[in-house]
């Protein structure tokens, strides 16, 4: 879906880049214009695991036509930028992982490029990764690009912040003198969708979704009781505490409309409590707005302070990485 | 699949009772002699989710027609007594929990039972439920009566153990002065099954299964490190630690036949941990073999006394239970 007022030749007076957000589900193309502003969007299912042509190069390219292609018509000289998935192992190319400490400067120096197709390059931003001494290697892949962004856009978080990006792989990163110095990765997302899709605990929850007023009181006070589980027995085992919404619902101490509430409250209040005792700095929220909001409820409701909450700022970031890779002509 | 040496007409000379452990996804049938030992067994799919006839009492009477039919042919008195998710609400009669504390006389005193439809009733044992001050009820069906038969077995137990049932939803359930005063579910097992069939994690799993001397060697390595994980970081969020077995998957620092190892190893390490904690008496493992081996090498490793080790004790404390109620003409 392509959105943007503007009319196209406009657009292509202005256009000064196209930056992709292109992760394992979904490809978001932008055209931006000065200092990254969003000229139009497309949003499409075309990340690397579903391609327009599965495996290889050409489902790549197609995928990249299909979003760029008309853009790329009005002004075939863009400077292109991507960022996430598509720099892994199963990505268009492979741009190995950058060791942290990481900064802007470190990411460009290890940029790689691919041949479109269309007789232009696309700049692929590399992902970043840190080895902890007491536990297992993290690694991210787009959020570093958020990062960029955020630092962008509100400089004076060089100085030192932790990030906290919500999703399927939650990422809370830590920033000092201008640098991610390192990382760690919740996946509360993941456990949220396959908990409820292919547990018990998903039986129990309702097959529709009501809006009404009443139903969104019902969600609220289940997300509460989640929070509530989370914060009394921080140290109890979330495998336990995961049986709990069973017993909670057939015991009908939970109405089936609460239960996934519930669930989304215990998850992301696990994650709230381990990443707030392990962080000294501010914490801001970045990236999806509905999620970052999810978080902020919940951060208050737990008595976490969170410093500030920032929009999507991956587009930013992409900006940031074309000024920082010189790809402007003038 | 029905196994036992014996003649069946020796069997019909020293059959006393029908044994059935009849839960969710099986149904499993003892013909039991003196003492509760085992003359002949069925195991069949026949859980009450897959009947052979969907919803209702026929499904229930075909199989349980299709697993007693042939013993009741040859001894048409024999008491029959059913525990587990038979009793549950989607069960062929709901019998109500008993609360906490509980012991096998109060077990009989709510026993309900069913006509079979071949002139002859089946009763079925009561689940067991508490309800802790600090956090949601928890319920069991079916582990009540292990629990029952693993007293009966080791009389000096009554005093006061945790017995730990692993399996799919792990109980940790405190006995003292022959009572059961209260438990806790892990819901370990179908946490591992559901991470290793529908997550990220389950892709960098081998689909196929080496059983060689150097894979074995690779597994135990591989679950020794999850193990290592949990108890390195017990305090940090499961959701993370998680993440880890992919981070590691993708790094080459676990094989790819270590991977299932290294998840079992960590699910597993944060129960144990978690309970012992918790747990003041001595811990005794029963139930399903394989398990209760997996359970004792983790708590080894861990530096976890266990007390003992007990086989499935299900039949015992059904033949305990048809004692108790006085099912037995002479």
């Amino acid at each position: 879906m392509s959105t943007g007022a503007m009319h196209p030749s406009d657009q292509g007076k202005l256009a000064q880049m196209i930056a992709l957000d292109w992760g394992t589900s979904s490809l978001r193309a932008y055209l931006l214009g000065d200092k990254g502003c969003v000229l139009a969007q497309v949003t499409t299912s075309y990340g690397i695991q579903h391609l327009p042509l599965p495996g290889g190069r050409l489902g790549f390219e197609l995928a990249f036509k299909t979003v760029a292609g008309a853009w790329l018509d009005l002004c075939p000289n863009l400077p292109i930028v991507a960022c996430g998935m598509v720099g892994s192992k199963h990505g268009w190319c492979e741009v190995p992982y950058v060791n942290c400490p990481v900064d802007l400067r470190a990411l460009v120096k290890e940029t790689r490029h691919v041949d479109t197709g269309l007789g232009c390059k696309l700049w692929i931003v590399p992902g970043a990764r840190c080895e902890p001494i007491d536990g297992p290697p993290d690694v991210m892949r787009g959020e570093e690009t958020q990062i960029i962004g955020a630092l962008l856009q509100q400089p004076q978080l060089n100085a030192g912040v932790t990030f906290v990006l919500p999703g399927t792989h939650s990422k809370w990163a830590s920033i000092r003198n201008g640098e991610l110095i390192n990382f760690q990765t919740y996946m509360t997302g993941e456990l949220y969708a396959i908990l409820r899709e292919h547990s018990t605990l998903g039986r129990l929850m309702p097959l529709s979704n009501n809006d009404d007023e009443d139903t969104a009181q019902i969600k609220l006070v289940g997300f509460r009781a989640g929070l509530n589980a989370a914060r009394t027995n921080p140290n109890s085992a979330l495998s336990q505490q995961l049986f709990g919404v069973r017993t909670l619902a057939l015991t009908d101490k939970l109405l089936p409309q609460a239960v996934p509430e519930y669930l989304s409250g215990l998850l992301i209040g696990y994650e709230l409590l381990a990443g707030a005792t392990d962080s000294e700095s501010p914490l801001v929220l970045a990236g999806d707005a509905v999620l970052c909001q999810r978080y902020s409820l919940a951060s208050s409701y737990l008595g976490i302070k969170v410093h500030a909450i920032l929009d999507n700022t991956g587009t930013k970031g992409l900006w940031a990485f074309a000024c920082a890779s010189k790809l402007f002509q003038n």
